[in-house]
This record gives structure tokens, C-alpha cells and sequence, in this order.
């Protein structure tokens, strides 16, 4: 079965695999004892100008600010501190990421006195291998992502244990905590807007609004050409990209959803799906208007705010911006033309 | 006389103008009691990453979360309430500004109801005007900044109260409460960097130093292409451009310092002179290291402090980040090339 829209990038489904036994409210709750102090309680940023434009009101989670600039160092320093919990701590551990996961995970190891291998694909950014190296981890560099992932399986089959980015129920329920947080320190949300790659931050906000929030509407954001939750939630099936769409929102260029992340997704409120011009504009306008560092991946949640706010005036949006670790190149694509001369609509 | 090393600029040198009373420590603390809550307690950032690279600590106070995105919103503020205090309030201001100093006085007489005018010159980016306009000022547009002072001169001949972006005590004990708060709140520096350009924030920065920590050595920082204060110093007379300087850090792209600022600057440690790419590569190393909008006037510190710290090992610095309003043409400029392959010597 093909899945493929308005001339995007087909999809495969998958025989549907079972979902693991469900986490609850009170699992993303665990994780933030366990995470305690050791990740930073990150600001909500507000800014008077885009309420007023927007005639409603717009939160944003700061996750810029988190260690390693994103998110995702909530969910891999909660995996590592569950295992030592419950006594079974790794002495090593592996994963394949480009990304803020590589070097999420670095650094929760060194934290613990583990030794972490991140597998790399040569096209990530030289600025994210130093980050990863220089929280100690050692790097693995291969051409592509096919021979990555098959040299992280090898040395995981070697006795390294592998930390997957979303397929985790510690990662989920990590990532979680910064939903958590927004709740007990910002103004009860009408709507909550989380970008959507594999689907552990929005897993993670589905359970978190559940337990304080049960009222507020849990949205997915996707980029068009990187729809594949979309078309999963549609269809109620598991569609996976057969390569990565070529997104600047590079946090979510993830080929598919897991079965595990799914059975929350579903649940949601929706996934909506965002164009790339309007992710350059408001990646260009939440810099200016927040003076924070926002990745294109953080804009998504903001883009489809904007537009949900058109229909409900007067409500109130939380938008989970994910971080602010752009490449250099990244950066001069978001600030090669001009979208600053008036709001995008 | 004209004092024109190594092909820039020339400058000359004006007779001198007696400097006016000198405020005093108590002065900057008045401001902070005046201005209170309405301004931000911005947050000290650091990075333990550039702490290793430096061999030293570096604190940095992010003026860029301040009311219209830099420290000007202080002094003007200050300026208007202490007029209110002493029952002189004024009905009209105006003041010439393309900067920060425009959004500051917009903003600060919107929230005391005094009629603001800035008079701009017409190489003004859009995106400040439209800011200086949705604080309610009228904004006047002239062809070039001549004629843009001409403008403001004529307003200010009709009984609006001219408000001088940093020749005017009450401004330049303002932009002090920045350096006030992080002596406050962070540890003892034993050095302190602030930008110069017509001089204000570093005579307030002076001024908060002599009160908190008298030990500490105050530098002010100029690009090298606009060093009229650096001439100025080491002189003991007033350099003035006859045009304007044309470095990324748009910030201190005044002609000169005034008498007034200059009773303070020459009882600084010193000026450094940095150089344009060093501004340029530490502008994307700051944004990348603190998730901050960092405009390349706030670099200039950074790129004087690594420097000091290279004599100083172990030794802490305090910089002082001034702002985070740029152009989009600006921000292109800074990430068109990559500095971030190594930390700038």
C-alpha cells in the first residue's frame, strides 16, 4: 500500500507490530524526581507583540536552554538513571544519531561513568560531532546512515546496550517532564503543539497533559514533506518513508513512528502538517521576537499555533519549542531571504 | 590634529568642554531602586565548554532579554522616571536614533503617557521602525542622519525635551543598574567588559564597579575600525569621526564620546581594539554557545575578555552582553561565512 499525496515522497506500511504495555501520568511524574536537578527547570518565554497580532495567547517551553540545548537530554539521562535504580546500569552504551540524541546521551553517560559510542553518518555536522566527542563519548563515522546503523547494531551485539531515540519508554516518558513543567509553571493550556519525528516528545506531552491538562487538545506538527504521522493517523497504520524527506526542520526527518509511540499518537488530538516557507519565517520571527536560539524544528509547533489560534481567539497556546542547535549552514539557510517585513499568516 | 593609524578613519580632535559633575555609585543605585520591576532582571549565562577552552570563567549578562531587546531600555526609563520624580515630567520627547535607543524611548514614554517622536534616518532597518512604532512613537523619516538631527534639533526647538541616547546623567546611571544586578547576583570578577560606543553603558559600568567591586578592572571595547575612544583614551582628548565607522557592531557606530562620558572612560583600566572577523566569528560562537540572540555589538567583550584571559589564567571575567536586535541583513552578513570549524585565538 502507497501513501503518497500531492507528489510527496511514498511511504511503506508495515504489518502492524503490538504496542508495548502503556506508561501513564505517573510514569513522566517518576522521571522528573529522578531527573531532579540535574536538568535544568527551562523558562517559558512570552512575547506581548505576537499575542496581541495573534489576538490569543502563546507559551513557548524554552528547551533551547536545556542541557545540550534540547530536549532530549531529559529522555536519555532518565533511561540511564532508571537502569541504575533498578540495578542494571550498563557498562556501555550505543546509538545512531546525527542529532541532539548523540549528544543527549553522551552526556547522560558521563554523568554515570558509562562509556557511550555514538555511530555517526558522515553528512552530520561538524559542530555536533565536537559537542559529542567533547562530552566524552567516542564517535564512529560512517558515509551513510544505512552503514551507521549497522555499525551500531555490531556493537551492540558485542554487549553494548543500545539506547534508541523514541522506540524507549524511559526516553518517552523523559521527554515528558518538559510538558510537566510547563503545566506547573505556565497558564492552563487550551492546546498544545509538539513536533512529531519519531514521536517520544509528543508521547511524552500526550502522557504529561493527561495527568494536568486532560482538557487541552495534544497536537502533533509534521512538515509536509515529512508526513509520515499524518498519513499514520489517518490511516490508523504505520507508514515509513523509504529515505529521509529533505526538511529544514532536520529534528524530524525521521522515517516513521514505532509501534510503541503510535499507541499515544493515535490518542492525540491530530497531527497538522506545515509548509517550509512558513517554518523558515517563523524560525526567522521566534529568533527575533524571543531572542532565543530556535532550531526550524522548534518553529513547528509555533506555525501551527499561529493558525489554530485564527479559529480560537482568545485561547491559550503552549508550544514546546524542541532546541537550538542549528549548523552553521542550517543557519545561513534560515537567514538567506528576507521573511521579517511582516508576520507570516 | 588628526590621529589616523594604519589607514582608518581620520578623527579630530575638538576643544575641550568641561565635564560636567561626576555622579557617583549612589547615583546607579537610585537608578535600580527607581526603575524596579519595570525592567527585566536579566539572567547570567554561562558555558563550561568555553570555561575549559579559556582556561578561566566567564559570566555574561544577557541584556538581550531586556524590555526591547538590549540594556537602552534602563537608561531611558531611568531618565523619565527621575524626571517624573522631580515633578518635571515632560509632555513631548524626541530623540535621533536608527538603534536601540529608539525602541528604548518609545517604550519608556508609552509607559509614563509622554508623546514620543524618533527622528530616523532612512538607512534605518524596517523591522526597528516597525518595533519603535508598535511602542506608539511617531517615527520621522529623513534621507540621511544629518538631516535626521536637523529634524530632531527642530522638535526639540518647539519644547519637546531632547532625550541624548548616552550625553545625560540619568541615562548613563541606567545602563550602570546592568553591571549593578550581575555584581549582585554573580560571582566577584576580576575584570569587567562592556562595549563603548558614545559611552555610556561603560560609564555606568564603571560607576556600578567603583561601588561593588572597586578591585575589578573595567575595559571598555571598540571595534578597531572606530576607535575614537581608544584615540580618546590614550590621548587624553576627544577623538570625533568625521563619518561613521562602517563595522558589523552597529552599535558603536557613534562619531565620538562626549565630555560628560569621558570624565568616566579615562578612569577606566583601558580601550581594546578588536578586529571585524573576530567580532564576526565570536557573534556565531556566543549564539551558538548560549542559545542567546547575541547582536555583534554584545561580541566585542567576548573577543577582549578570551584575549585577557589568555594573560590571566584562572582568573574570572565579567561581559557584558548589550543587546540582541538585528537586521536580518545583519544576521545574514554574520552567518554567511563559518567561523565555527575552532574557537577564535
Amino acid at each position: 500500500m502507497s501513501g503518497a499525496p500531492d507528489g510527496a515522497l511514498p511511504t511503506t506500511v508495515a504489518d502492524p507490530l503490538p504496542a508495548p504495555e502503556p506508561r501513564t501520568f505517573d510514569d513522566v511524574r517518576a522521571a522528573a524526581r529522578r531527573l531532579g536537578d540535574a536538568i535544568h527547570r527551562t523558562p517559558l518565554l512570552r512575547s506581548s507583540f505576537l499575542d496581541r497580532a495573534l489576538g490569543g495567547r502563546v507559551v513557548f517551553k524554552a528547551e533551547c536552554f536545556q542541557k545540550i540545548g534540547a530536549f532530549k537530554a531529559r529522555g536519555a539521562l532518565n533511561a540511564l538513571l532508571h537502569a541504575k535504580e533498578d540495578g542494571r546500569l550498563p557498562k556501555r552504551v550505543v546509538a545512531e544519531s546525527s542529532g541532539n540524541h548523540a549528544q543527549a546521551l553522551a552526556w547522560s553517560a558521563a554523568r554515570l561513568g558509562v562509556h557511550a559510542t555514538i555511530c555517526m553518518p558522515g553528512f552530520s555536522s561538524e559542530i555536533k560531532r565536537q559537542a559529542t566527542k567533547s562530552y566524552g563519548a567516542e564517535v564512529r563515522l560512517s558515509d551513510t546512515r544505512s552503514e551507521a546503523e549497522a555499525e551500531c547494531k555490531a556493537i551492540a551485539a558485542l554487549g553494548a546496550t543500545l539506547v534508541h531515540p523514541y522506540d524507549h519508554d524511559d526516553i518517552l516518558c523523559g521527554q515528558g517532564t518538559a510538558t510537566l513543567e510547563a503545566l506547573e509553571d505556565g497558564p492552563r493550556p487550551d492546546a498544545i503543539f509538539a513536533p512529531c519525528g519519531g514521536g517520544g516528545l509528543l508521547s511524552g506531552t500526550f502522557l504529561a497533559a493527561s495527568g494536568l491538562a486532560p482538557d487541552a487538545r495534544v497536537f502533533g506538527v509534521e512538515p509536509e514533506i515529512a508526513d509520515d504521522a499524518f498519513r499514520s493517523y489517518r490511516d490508523g497504520r504505520i507508514h515509513r518513508f523509504d529515505e529521509s524527506p529533505e526538511t529544514i526542520a532536520d529534528g524530524v526527518r525521521t522515517l516513521s513512528v514505532s509501534a510503541r509511540t503510535f499507541a499515544y499518537i493515535r490518542q492525540t488530538a491530530g497531527i497538522v502538517r506545515v509548509d517550509e516557507p512558513a517554518i523558515l519565517a517563523w524560525t526567522q520571527w521566534l529568533t527575533h521576537l524571543l531572542k532565543a536560539t530556535v532550531e526550524p524544528t522548534s518553529a513547528l509547533g509555533a506555525v501551527a499555533a499561529a493558525r489554530w489560534l485564527r479559529d480560537n481567539p482568545g485561547a491559550t497556546a503552549l508550544v514546546i519549542l524542541s532546541g537550538g542547535n542549528l549548523s552553521r549552514d542550517t543557519r545561513a539557510r534560515v537567514w538567506r531571504d528576507d521573511a521579517m517585513a511582516g508576520l507570516p499568516s
